[in-house]
């Protein structure tokens, strides 16, 4: 598990460090008025919040992620399971079975888009069952592949195999990088697979070349160029705006904004500048390894401190803001 | 008190580090000409120069708030007491009663706006009366509420609260934050309640969702998210001259630059920028603890500092500078 | 040979950091058709790279030719060997014969410019024929020439003798600086005397007036002065595309980028801003002095690194490359 | 003497270092080509330098300036002596009997101009005869003089009384500041009271505010806000011409460039910004302090570091120096 080590981009942050939210003297009503509520996959969140899909296969995963489970559920936000790519090989699944944890949220099961060419539909079928998920989401992670040894690089027919998964699962599909970011040609491309989010996983947070890197002395020294590899969350973002922004909120896939988010001043930058839901990962690990009790104070910290940011630039809710909140 | 410990804004500065005054060679006249009386307050000040409203209704307030007191009168500048809430519910007068010291200069008294709902019109009565103020500073502190465990966030009613209190007190009543800044709508709004003057209190110096940090751990973990909150005390200074600018100086509030400022020559800067007064808090905190002379030397420098660069820029009084002396 | 010491800029780096590639997460075709190789100097190089000249002469430099002759076979890149001037005045010719280790490549034999003076055509000749060289590189070392107590600094007339040896040699010659950079009218007079190809060999990487201010106390004082002389190699290939970049690529000079870059990334870097070959010098020093496995596993990351990041930002082959993938 | 302390300004730079030469890898004639000769105050120097005006009247000055002397006379340049009001109030002047050792080159007494008022046009006299000086410099330290505890801050008639010993003293009459730079205001009045140059002396070396307040506590800490007063070398340099650019060079005063000069480099730049002259002061106190032999090679190093920069961007003389060898 990646929780210490030097494992972040170098001299690249997330930019949001430099996006000022137009605080306010007077915000105009009570902060008891606030309310963050949202929906997303056909149900209402409590605040439009995500747990990134992080862990899962190994022994310690497993009280983790249900520590993980237990914060979501309390605080109504969806929660992301690790890459369910061991499950599929005949792992033990313990580490996934948290729906019964967090029965009223959204879970959503993950897998690499590259390994699609090895489980297929089917593969993607049962990891949806097996963890009793809501929907899929589905990883692209070309530069983590390229650094290991023996990494899948076959991207070659990724777009076509995410289409396929898109019409034939019967569950939402969402699209996402690991911590490198987006393209606005990346966005457009999914856009027309069909897939439900998109969520951007821009750079500043975690670098995955220097995690493999760790692993691996060949991938450490091919890793050394890629300490500043991709898009930053924050034009990422104003990336995927460009595309996503003249269509309307409920015939184009959600945005989720993650990679690197410190706090929920940055998530409610993020909300201002278009996303619809906000990621964390890495942020809420450490907490989720101390147990339930501390990953639900973690993730309500988070929550209250998106509540104060909205009230204090003088908002109510989520779909006030917009950039006019930015300074 | 907040004497030490870390309680400043991160990644945030006052934004008068990029002003800078177009020094003279050849100031034009002697430095003895130079004359920084202003009238304020229905007085004439030695310096447009207040002490911010700090400390009160402790034990040891009393002693810093008499040599404050002492500083004030002798140079002849504004004197704000710390909030006075304590006062009306009870509390020791005694660190309040400093009118004998400084019975030639404005003393301002000090309340949370939030606080009118539960002090009424009454109360500011009281507070005026009992500490024998010649005005009423009514402070907002949004942010700082709300990261207190059991803060008071019912901020709703707050700009006609202050509105009533501005027609029923019959003694000047002005407005400012406590270091997070102002938008030029925040200004706009007070300029319609009818306040005699407007503090901006920008960010750059203390910042007091860190101050309440310390004070609480869960304040702590929320107030992180903080440290770079609201505007700094240039940018509400640009914002705020937005809105006064074309107002005749008689007809518009007082203008008063605080937060952050580090000395004279940051303060000229401020005057230049289009501020009325300027304010200095926790620069004089230590040399008030330590007694009236190492107080009143203290501001003699600022003071000094100010006539100084007022000279260096080849101007004589307050009222010649403007953003014309800034290069 | 300079493989420590402080003999870096100071205050000036390549300006490649600036330059930040495009990167796409779904790079639409699979690594394994990432085709690097370029044709240059009559032959097919593995990958668009050049080892640049550097050591020859003493003692120790016969090991690290011959490593860095085994790695460029085996990557099949382009081999620059140190100037030769002392062997034409009768030193030792030991350390510059690697033609048998490296037959199949391009190998390229070195003379300061300003020393054609000295050596004439016949010279030239004598070099290239006992290097069994396919190349002559004749470099330009104004300042560092400068700085050096006996150093020659007769370039009045480097020009017309560049010319001479281009119209004589019968091999292609190239001219490059040493870590100080080209303006655009250097390489404008370049182009006219008709050299193969053109190195300009920016700044950001060695800088040569603190390489001869480490041999010499004089030398040391005088370079003090110029730790940040010249232009960045960013710069450099921008000015240097300003001159070339309208002719078409067959009848121009081949560009070579080279001056500090740390990997593959960089290199990646370069060629999109319109190089047609790298160069990569004390980067590969180090390995050199380990043996020839070091040697061909440093160099290999170096082109697994270039084939990486040109398939991560969506392109198969050199050629493809250009500003429009960059961000 | 101001050897050692912290007496440099803090955040403020030259500016020197924003400034680029356009360096050239093919210079295009020898370095033996290049003559740095200039004409000054009647005679030819060898290069276009001076040494500041810094010391005199203590018993270890004399060694210094001796040694000073000594460089000047060895290279051609013009030499500063420091202030001689202490020689006029009876003070010992065998440090200011430098005439003897440099007899070929422009010697330049000094006084401050603010102390006019008391040593009259016979004092101007008198110091000049005394010191067998070739030109008078006048230097205004408004800034210096007003956070000394007995500081002379009449600088209301300062330009009148310059005027009049530009008119009455017979020798050339040089304006100085002392390292705060000037505005345009103050260049454009300096020219119309008829002195033979004006140096601008900025910001980025010395700041003499913080040099009083280590003398004097009071005045240390009214200094603390005057880190950063004035105006950079590059900004005096880039105003002082903008008010002498259109004058025909024989119809204008001098424009002399000092303040934290490091280097050969550095002069050049200023050369090319337009000065006719560079000042070195605090650069060479340490080597004056060796002896005559050090300072001789201390300024040797300067100007052959400026004769390299000259020829390494592809110069001949000062006179061909511009703006269009700035990159
Ligand atoms: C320990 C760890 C494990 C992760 N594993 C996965 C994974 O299995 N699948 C996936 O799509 N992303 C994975 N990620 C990436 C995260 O989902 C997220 O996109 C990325 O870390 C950026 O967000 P952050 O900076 O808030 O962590 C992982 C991240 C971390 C820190
Ligand atoms: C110790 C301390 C106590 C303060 N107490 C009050 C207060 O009671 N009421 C108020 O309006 N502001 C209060 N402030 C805020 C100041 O009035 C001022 O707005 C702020 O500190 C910014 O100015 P400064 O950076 O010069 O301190 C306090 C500040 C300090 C440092
Ligand atoms: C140890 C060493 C020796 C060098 N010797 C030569 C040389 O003999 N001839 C030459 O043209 N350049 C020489 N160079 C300069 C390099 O060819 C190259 O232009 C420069 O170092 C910038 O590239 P780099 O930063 O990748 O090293 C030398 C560089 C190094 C580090
Ligand atoms: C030790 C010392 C003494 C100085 N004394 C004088 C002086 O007597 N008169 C004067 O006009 N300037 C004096 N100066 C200022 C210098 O002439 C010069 O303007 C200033 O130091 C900026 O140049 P620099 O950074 O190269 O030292 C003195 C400077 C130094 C360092």
């Amino acid at each position: 598990m990646v929780l210490d080590g030097d494992v972040a981009h170098v001299g690249l942050t997330t930019g949001l460090e430099g996006v000022r939210l137009a605080a306010r003297a007077l915000p105009g009503h009570d902060l008891d008025t606030v309310d963050l509520s949202v929906r997303a996959f056909g149900t209402t969140l409590g605040a439009p919040v995500l747990i990134s899909c992080m862990t899962g296969g190994t022994g310690d995963a497993g009280p983790v992620n249900a520590a993980l489970a237990a914060a979501a559920q309390h605080h109504r936000v969806a929660l992301g399971l690790g890459s369910g790519r061991v499950l599929l090989q005949g792992g033990d699944p313990a580490s996934f079975e948290v729906r019964d944890i967090a029965p009223d949220v959204p879970l959503l099961a993950n897998l690499g888009a590259v390994q699609l060419a090895e489980v297929g539909l089917d593969g993607c079928h049962e990891l949806v069952e097996r963890t009793r998920a809501d929907a899929l989401v589905l990883h692209l992670n070309a530069v983590q592949e390229a650094v290991q040894p023996e990494g899948d690089t076959g991207f070659g027919d990724v777009l076509g195999r995410i289409a396929d998964v898109v019409a034939g699962l019967g569950v939402p599909v969402v699209a996402k990088e690991v911590g490198f970011g987006m393209a606005a040609d990346d966005v457009r491309a999914l856009v027309d697979t069909g897939v439900a989010a998109i969520d951007v996983a821009g750079a500043g947070g975690t670098n995955w070349a220097r995690v493999e890197g760790h692993r691996d002395t060949d991938a450490g020294a091919i890793a050394a160029a890629f300490v500043d590899w991709g898009w930053s969350t924050h034009d990422s973002l104003v990336a995927a705006m460009g595309v996503l922004g003249d269509a309307p909120a409920d015939r184009r896939p959600l945005l989720i904004a993650s990679g690197g988010l410190a706090h929920g001043v940055d998530a409610v930058k993020c909300l201002c500048l278009g996303a619809d839901l906000v990621g964390f990962g890495r942020r809420l690990i450490a907490a989720g390894a101390e147990g339930p009790e501390r990953a639900t104070s973690a993730l309500g910290t988070l929550v209250q401190q998106m509540r104060i940011a909205v009230w204090g630039i003088g908002a109510t809710r989520p779909s006030d803001l917009g950039t006019a909140h930015l300074a």
